[in-house]
């Protein structure tokens, strides 16, 4: 079973959008066994969707498409596939319905005859409802290709693939099983890491693959197969994660967790029934965004204050000027009065703090650029941990973050 | 001229990365007047690499591949390169320097014959330097293509583009001229300003695209234009921008600016020498964040308060019980004081506050999901304005973060 993703809209090809599309549907079809071979961003050109068309018929199973199905002259995708499958547009009543509907609730205009030409669809089409707006989604299958267009709008494809195209493959398809298990290592390179490996991986089967991912001070190590038994596959692939722990021993600190780490801190901590609070200096909300992000947050989630200015260290979170004068504001000193103010001021039981210099120029501090401190309180005491991730600033607020939520999630495993 | 981009890596694929890589590097070649005519994604296979490069050296001028120039066994991209180009490796003691001060630096294991083949490359291929990682990138021009590699850690491509490539790219090349001007139009449906513009579109010059850009409540209309000399693009664009504000009147707020909105509200807050503060319910962090990852924020930025529980909102915030109770936590009452408190507690000028019901459940509020309010305070009053933006929780968020930048920018823009 092959996939292709396609997704259409010079928007992308200018960088004025990040196409996240095809990253949601790769891990949608991935879940149930599909895997994409290629993701193509094209513009809005008819003649660039139908060469990418013809592609895809020669050579996938399931071509998904986004883009180009609103109501005006640059959305093209409907004309391209009356061209390419010899269709013509019939109207379809059920989406005027749809449309007019939707205008009488959320729409202060009238609706026009643009709107009324999208409930038009290819003959050959059938019809994907799209729930939250006037652009409907359509599949076709011919010569054993089967070509599934919808919105670009990201929350508008989003439901449109959970709630019908996914249903849907897995009942028309076969599909393989599909694992994949990520370790996360940390502190060595991955050249380092391949060496140990060396033997593993020229033992390793056939049906699994090992894939290396570095970035931002640690390694992750993807084992991936395929095959026919799911419990067979998850055997083996117990024995491998097993060997590999042998192996590589402590710099394995966890496994990527199918969920992001947030989700699973936040798991742990409604099941301790314990709450967390955050004090950010240089990630500046983006840790705290990290957990609001999820639905059920407020469920442990307390809030947090980003004491970004020096000031508001010592006037909202009640840090000692004296303190911050000994030690500098960047320092394990600072960072765990942050995080134990933090505590004490929001109520919480948990806390996190963050303090460092992300470059490129230096802050209230004298200490050198990617000099980090993080703390870490919990009910019974608080621990800090210095960093130096070097002089990149987006390289030094990402990773303390992702250090920050690997740090407490450590730490509630070992409360289990 | 056309350009291709080629991102590799089976991460890519399986949905555990979002591809920014091809977003950055779109938008820098833009810059200097190349389009992207296509974008694609592919795993870690030599074939695919190998059928990718040949679609390419048909069709493009220039080509730029990310990934697969790590240690590992899963990092092919040189070996593709040698046989696409029949060529071998060969050693650069230069890359070996490098690699071995690295090592000295930053990596606490002994360097291996992993990293020491980093410092091959083939022989027909220039090197591109990566003054922040081990991986080096090359070039290699053949049949008119121009053949760039670079590394996919993102933060190590970035400067490798900005650094080698689009200088060298701007002495090779003749490049076209491209401007880009995109006005945000709010409250009307993109059928309806396409409706409008019907007469616009069809008199439009040849060399001009127009395109619609609906998402989130806002339609971004985007003018491109293509042309030898920049100051008659610029004035023709300028002219249809003019037309475009006749037609349509006040449902457009603005232009989208070249820069990120929130570091145009920065320069403008350093040209008053005004500070800012913030505090975000909904928003979770978010709103802070978007701030605080541009170098400089601390000129003007002073920190925030996120008051996810409603137990912050009256402890650190000082929001009265009784208002809460009378008006409910989501209310525009709420919002004004939040504002005002920000400004107090945190010493600012200037402050924005968010809460609202997110979903997809209720919180401390019995207010319909989807109702957001918004207050900016400034130097002089406080504003309040309510939103309902709908059940998606993603689109919630985001939305009321984009609207609460808009509205602090046009707040700024009136006292100009």
């Amino acid at each position: 079973m092959k996939a292709q993703i396609i997704t259409i809209g010079d928007e992308i090809l200018i960088g004025q959008i990040v196409d996240t599309n095809s990253t949601f549907i790769s891990k949608e079809l991935i879940r149930i066994g599909i895997e994409v071979s290629k993701i193509v961003s094209i513009g809005d050109s008819k003649n660039q969707i139908l060469l990418s068309l013809k592609e895809a018929q020669d050579n996938y199973d399931i071509v998904i498409l986004t883009g180009g199905l609103g109501p005006t002259n640059d959305d093209i995708t409907k004309d391209a596939f009356c061209d390419f499958f010899n269709d013509e547009l019939v109207h379809n009543p059920e989406i005027l319905i749809h449309i007019e509907k939707l205008f009488e609730k959320f729409v202060d205009n009238p609706i026009n005859e643009l709107n009324r030409a999208q409930a038009f669809l290819p003959s050959k089409a059938k019809l994907i409802p799209n729930l939250y707006g006037t652009a409907a989604g359509m599949s076709i299958k011919e010569k054993n290709t089967l070509f599934i267009s919808l919105p670009g709008v990201p929350y508008e494809m989003k439901s449109m693939m959970t709630d019908f195209i996914i249903p849907q493959i897995k009942t028309e398809y076969k599909c393989p099983v599909i694992i994949n298990k990520t370790l996360i290592t940390y502190g060595k390179g991955e050249s380092y890491i391949a060496k140990k490996l060396k033997n593993f991986e020229s033992n390793i089967p056939l049906n699994f693959k090992l894939a290396y991912l570095p970035n931002l001070g640690r390694v992750r190590l993807r084992l991936s197969a395929k095959g026919d038994n799911k419990s067979v596959l998850e055997e083996k692939m117990d024995e491998l994660i097993f060997k590999l722990y042998k192996i590589l021993g402590k710099i394995i600190i966890g496994y990527e967790t199918l969920n992001p780490i947030e989700s699973e801190i936040g798991k742990k901590l409604i099941h301790f029934n314990q709450t967390l609070g955050i004090s950010e200096s240089l990630t500046g909300g983006l840790l705290s965004s990290r957990f609001t992000t999820f639905s059920g947050a407020s469920k442990y989630f307390k809030g947090s204050v980003v004491a970004y200015d020096t000031s508001i260290k010592e006037n909202i979170l009640g840090i000692q000027r004296d303190t911050i004068k000994k030690y500098s504001v960047v320092s394990s000193q600072v960072a765990n009065e942050m995080a134990i103010k933090t505590k004490k001021i929001l109520g919480c039981d948990y806390s996190i703090s963050t303090t460092g210099n992300a470059g490129p120029n230096k802050g209230d501090s004298n200490e050198l650029i990617g000099k980090i401190f993080i703390s870490i309180a919990t009910p019974k005491d608080v621990k800090s941990f210095e960093f130096n991730f070097g002089k990149n600033r987006e390289k030094n607020i990402k990773k303390t973050v992702n250090k920050a939520l690997e740090l407490l999630f450590s730490e509630l495993l070992t409360r289990d």
